[in-house]
Parts: C-alpha cells; structure tokens; sequence
C-alpha cells in the first residue's frame, strides 16, 4: 500500500448526542509516519472517479458495500482482559462474592501455578501458556466486534502483563495497559496480591518501562496506573501511585461506586474520608486523566468532585444489570458536565462488544426512565448510545478530537460495517440484521445498533492500518 | 430416512426451575404417523454403538460434536410476525405511541394498499408480495434461532394471516397463528381495523377454518383467537371471541398490563369493570388455554384472578425494556402459582431468538432483586431463565409434558447446539462464544446462554422432523 488511501461511501456518526449524521462522500488518509490520519474530508463527493481528481491524488478507493458505511471504531473505556474466559460466568453473585468466587481465581492463574484453579487441573499449570491464549483470543475479538481502543485491566502479574500490551501492540490494537494493583491484605486473598508497596510500585513501574519499549509515543500504546479499587489497596499505595501517575503523566483507571455493599466497605476502611470519591481524590488520583468505571451510585457532591477533577467515567451497563448493581444514572452525570463513555467490564459484563454496551446503555436509561415517572428525557437513544461509545469514549481516553468521528486530522480509526438483504423466499445475509429495502438510513443504523453483531463488522483499521478482515 | 433415528450423546435440560439437567444418554425417536415422539430414553448408554444394541433397533444415529449438545427447542410464547421487519427501529416511544408511529402503519401495509407504509413508496404497492418476503424471512429466521415452537400475532389482514400459516406449516414450525382482532373506533386508525363486530368474527373463522384446512389436527398448526388487547376491541365483540373461543375450544392471546398508560386507558374505556384483568374475565376471554402477554403492571388481586382461571402469562423482558414499560414481577407470579413462558413480543422487542429472551429475563430480574434491596430470591439463574423458555413456554401454550424436555413420550422438538474451541494464537469458531478447555459443561451452558447465537444452533428438528440445518 502507498501513503495514502481515498475512502469513498456512505460515512455514519454520532458527532453530538443528539445527532445521527449520515453522509456520503470521501476522506483522504494519510499514512505517512504511521499514524492514519484524515488530510480531506469532501461530502459533496458523488463518486469514486470524483475523490480521486477532487484530491488531486493517484490513491487507491475502498469502499463499503451498498448496504454497508463507515462507522468510527468503538472505545472501550473499560475491560479486564484477563477475566475473557468468564464471560456469561456469575450465576446469581453481586460484586463481593463474585470477586472472590469468579473473578480471583481465573485471574491468579495468569501468573500462580498455586491458583485454585489449577486446582483440579489435568495438566501442569502453564500461567504464561494460558495468558497467551486468553489475550489473543481476546485483542481477535475485540478487534472482529470494531473495538479499535481499549482501555485494559490485566492481571498483577508483569510478564502476563507484558505478554497483553506485546499481543495489542502486534495487533494494532490502539490499547491502555493496566497491571492491576491489589495489596491491602483484609481484602485480597493471600494467592492473589502484590506483597506490599513497594513491590506494587516496582511492578508497576515494571510495566511502565515495557510498554514505553514498544511505543514510545505511547500514541497506540501506554501504561495505565491501575488501582484495581480503593478498598484492594493500602492507602499508602494509593498515594503513591497518585504520585507516579502525575510524575509520569499517565492515565488512571480504577473503579467507583459499583455496588452498595461495595459502598459501605470504602466507609468501613477509609473511615477518615467522606465518600468514595474523596478517597480518590485524597491520594491524588482524581485527575483528568482518570477514568472511573461503574458510578452507580455517586453522590451529588462527589458528581461534582468528579466534575471539578474533570474525571472521566466508564458506563457498563451490561455489567451492572448482570451483576444487579444498580441503574448508572448517565443523564445525571451528562447534566452534571461529567464526560462519559462506555465499557464492556468484561466480564462483569457478559460480552465483549460495544454494540452491545451501546444496547444496554439504551435498555437501562428506559428503566431509568421508567423509575421518574416514564420521564423520556432520561432516554439514550440510538444517536445518544453511539455517541457515548465513540466520542464519549475519546474524550474518556483523552482522544477527544482525534478519535470518535471523520473531520479532518482525525486517526483513521473505524469499522466498516455490512448489513444483509433479504429475498422474497425470506434469504438473506448471515447476520441478524436484515434490511426489507424500505427503511431509511437512520432506521437502518438502528436495525444494526439492536441484532448487529461483528458479523456485520467487515473491516476494522486503526491508524490508517488494516488491523480485521471478515473472512 | 426410516421411522425410528436414535440421538446419542450430551443432553441439556432444565426440567425444574432449579435444575440444569446435564447428561451423556440415548433416546429413541419414533417418527411414524409424523409425530416424532421419544419412545425410549436411556441415560446409561456411553456410546453410539451401545445405543443400538440397547434399544434393540438398527436405527441411524445422530450425534452432536464434541463441545455440543441437544437442548429442547425453545418456545417462544408471543410474537408479532408482522411486525419483524420493524425489529430495532422503535426510537424513544412508549407503546401507545409506539402503536401508532411505528406498528399500524406497518401491519397495515399486509392487506391495505393505502397503508401510509406506501405512502412514499417508489414501487407499486404489494401488500401479499410483502406479506410473503417477511414472513418467509421471519420464519427461517426462527428456526434458526432454534425456535420450536411460537405463538404469532399476525395482522388483520385473512389472506396474509393465511399466509403466514402455509408458510410455517410448510416449514415445518409448531406454530399458532392469530388473525389480529381490532375495530373499536376511538381506538383504532381508520386504516387499520376491523369494520365491526360482524367483520371481525366472520374473518377470524375464515382464518380458524384455513388452519384446520392445513392441518386437522391443530398438532403442528392452530389458529389461536387473538384480541390485540382490550382497548382496540368492541366490547361486543371481546363477548364473541370469547364465546367462539369456548366453542371452538381453541387457544386465545392478547396483551394485558404492559403499560402503565394503557392500563389507564383501559380503565376509562371500561368504567365498569374492576380492573384490567376483570375486563377480560367479563368478556369470557380468562381460560386455561389464555395467553396473556406482559403483565407488568397486575395488582396482587388481578394475579389472584390470573391464577383462578389458569391463564398463563407470556413475559416479555427485552419489549419492557425497550419501551420502558417497568419490570415485571416474574418471581411473585410464578409465587402465585402462575404459569409463565418468555416471548420475544418482535418488535416491541428488537431479537427474535428466544436466547435472548432469556439473557433479558435474567438481567431484569437482577433489576427487580435491586429494588428489592438487594434480595436475590427475585433472581433468574441461567436454569430458571432456561426453563422459562422451554418448559415453561410449554405449559402456557398448553403442551405440558409434551414438549420442553427428553422424557419418554416427549414430541423431539430439539435444538442440537455447537460450541466454539479456541486455539493458543486465539483462532477459534465463528461464534460468539469461546470454550477454553477448563470450563466445566455448568459453565458452558452459562456461556452459551450469555453469548450464544444463532450461529450456535447447528441443526433443528420439529416433530422428529429436521426443519433447520446450518449452512
């Protein structure tokens, strides 16, 4: 391929949340030094022949198929790469118990031969042997369901760690690598946690370094400072990862206010803090920066902590009606001024896609709704859910601007998606959406925000890069 | 293929809410006179040879792959079919609304040529042509997503609702097929309704007649009395549905308490009657052969009234969602001994798989334990979800003990499901769901259940008969 690459079609996006735009016309990308970014945008475009001499480039032309258009690659803002294997395992736990049930167990295994779930194990335990086939299952799959950045939970473990951030970076995947930091000992179980923090801190820092190895731009990818939440860590490990993260400019991600009971036990440990929020922010880790996944149930007050710090938050609606947390209050938080964006929480939720996340955004706003009177204004719509899935998450990742749509000098991040036809005898495409002929083009985006699946994702590019092909 | 076939290998069952039923076993089916019925079950059988000289017949023998396994076909207990190609687009409406912008204009353009569906349109107007493309569609569609069994709502239109019922006749599909009874003025688009009681009564037995003409039997093939709901209907002709109901001795279905608007409206049309449910009581329209879909909103006493009359109860999670409809309260009904199946009420709902339905139940559930403090006895497990949907469907459309299970006596109405491997370099099945290797089959079906697609579903049989095989 040359340096640049002339993309003709039908573009969709969500720029604001009110707005489904829908267009046709080109974008000329530029892929010089690596980076895939949009030089021209033309929507008065009508033709292949037309972008070619209206850029005035000898360029190749990708285009969609006719049912098919360009939509931003998707940003999740949050999702434990390690936990993949459990998607759809939880049965009728909360927050509390599934951790401990569920989710330490698989995670430990990525880096103890003595994790319980080696336990009853046939074969001798392989922890580096089962991360390489978990992440690389997992970066195939996010990738085939449009997820062009990742903001990742790993494990405690430096080389498992270290073999996720490799297994992305080869991929192309644009990712935020998080080892995850856990050492309070009330709290982690003795086979699962960094020893002290000390040890926390020289791992993570570990971490750091291998992740700037591969890219030091950090533009594709970069460590994230990952506290798993404040009740799993010392305070004087949440103080100094504050510290780190600021010294080295880095993003944060953890998780708040996911869960009640979750709620009470921060108050039960952090007794001198007013709230949840507070104790971020009392070790320095409320920066704009930081994303907080979950926010279920967050004060006013601490929403305007939030809002102050210019915090980010990572709504995972899946996660939190599967493990019966709660109802995310989005349009509060959205009032409030908070930028929010939307996460998986594999596998608190149950599915790796954001399509996914961007249907249960929708469900659970209308349960929202429901609960104040069947007020609409409470309602996520179609444009709103895939606004938050993509400009929501840039800003969350702190891409605002560069990814989440198509205006020039934007990264060349974004999925072509297909949609099926169907026949009189009732044929059609092998997806689960199918379009009659007679829907509009806003109905038929919703047709695919509702049976899409990554059946319907052909192509998947990052930076100007073909990163996925359908078959 | 001869009378009798043997299926040996991994059987999945949830006979009780409680159990997942999980074994290695063989049944003999016996496909004579057409009914496809187990007439031996043997859990001891280890393999397909064993099976053979066990049952004593040389029959040919099926088998599942090795990550798959048969599961009873699902039992989906209210769908509009009309209303498919609609699935996804529905906005932020509620029903009343709902009705009038999305659906009527829709169902109408089955029979009426002056639909304001055509009202744009390009080509001629061909309402049977359409009826066909999307019932042919909505049927393999179905089918494929392994659905034994349905209970449509069609439009009000004869020759199209006929339609629909030589299309699932000869496909093969166990389906009841409702003309839809619609002619209160106030309530109804001039466009879209029955002209009078007389009209309505003499095209719902023209339709009743049509189904006994394809099969006499009503085995695989019945119409069932269809009132849309109580606010569309004269009550003169509620009367004399129910009333033709008894002496027909056929199933009826409709809607009750979906919404909390609609519940009010059928308090102002009715003023006479105590509530929702006593409206239909009056109307000779609460019977043991009832299907009542929704009921959301039911007072404790109307429950009580429910479970006199043994009306079942069609729920409908993903519709209330969607439409922000409320929660309902699916533990305290079946608390009060009421019979209850899940239905994917297309398009209110978006999907028409029934798995759906059941990750959608789940997930409400989790709502209602929420606002219930936190009590998990309001919550669905994978087992119970899944019971919902088979043996639970099959007690409300009245075919308990025939349907839903592997039991001696049993119709084989079967679903044989397929499960994707995955490989160190993270290539695996085109599926959505990913078994790694240690997850025990409790888990496997927990995945399949939150994952799972259409894609999992490798071959169907009704009836003994195979009416779906993938690609």
């Amino acid at each position: 391929m040359g340096q640049e690459t002339i993309y003709f079609g039908r573009f969709v996006s969500a720029p604001t949340p009110d707005e489904l735009l829908i267009r046709t016309g080109a974008v000329l990308v530029d892929s010089k030094n690596g980076k895939g970014v949009i030089t021209k945008a033309d929507w008065t475009i009508d033709g292949p022949n037309g972008a070619v001499s209206k850029f005035g480039v000898e360029a190749p032309v990708v285009m969609p198929k006719d049912n098919g258009f360009f939509f931003p690659g998707f940003i999740d803002t949050h999702i434990h790469a390690s936990q993949y294997p459990n998607v759809g395992i939880f049965g009728k736990s909360t927050l509390l118990d599934w951790l401990t049930t569920y989710t330490f167990p698989l995670e430990s295994s990525f880096g103890n031969v003595n994790s319980p779930m080696y336990k009853d194990s046939i074969e001798p335990p392989d922890p580096l042997a089962r991360a390489k086939k978990v992440y690389n299952r997992l970066i195939n799959r996010t990738l085939a369901h449009g997820t062009t950045t990742a903001s990742y939970y790993a494990t405690i473990h430096v080389e498992a760690t270290n073999l996720l951030a490799e297994i992305a970076f080869k991929k192309g995947q644009r990712a935020y690598i998080g080892r995850v930091c856990m050492d309070r000992p009330e709290t982690c179980p003795d086979y699962y946690r960094d020893e002290s923090t000390e040890q926390t801190m020289a791992n993570t820092k570990a971490s750091i370094d291998y992740c700037r190895s591969l890219d030091p731009s950090g533009e594709l990818l970069a460590h994230i400072i990952t506290p798993r939440f404040a009740p799993s860590c010392l305070p004087e490990t949440l103080t100094q990862l504050g510290a780190l993260a600021k010294e080295e400019d880095l993003r944060v991600q953890t998780h708040i206010s996911e869960n009640l009971n979750e709620v009470k036990l921060v108050k039960e440990l952090f007794p001198e803090q007013k709230s949840y929020a507070d104790v971020y922010d009392h070790h320095g880790l409320l920066t704009p920066k930081t994303i907080l996944a979950h926010a279920v149930h967050l004060s006013k007050e601490e929403m305007r902590l939030v809002k102050e710090r210019k915090v980010k938050v990572s709504h995972c609606p899946a996660s939190n009606s599967a493990l019966g947390s709660g109802f995310c209050p989005v349009r509060e938080l959205l009032d409030e001024g908070i930028e929010v964006g939307l996460g998986t929480d594999v596998s608190g939720g149950y599915s790796t896609s954001i399509l996914d996340a961007v249907r249960n955004a929708c469900m659970v706003s209308r349960h929202v709704g429901f609960l104040n009177e069947g007020d609409s204004r409470y309602n996520l719509g179609v444009a709103e859910a895939l606004w938050l899935g993509t400009m929501g998450g840039a800003k969350v990742v702190g891409m605002e601007g560069r990814l989440g749509g198509f205006a020039e000098g934007m990264l060349w991040d974004v999925q072509e998606i297909n949609l099926g036809d169907v026949d009189v005898r009732g044929q059609g495409g092998d997806t689960d959406v199918d379009i009659f002929g007679w829907e509009n083009w806003e109905e038929r985006v919703a047709k695919w925000v509702w049976n899409g699946d990554e059946r319907n994702v052909r192509r998947v590019w990052i930076g100007g890069k073909l990163v996925h092909e359908r078959r």
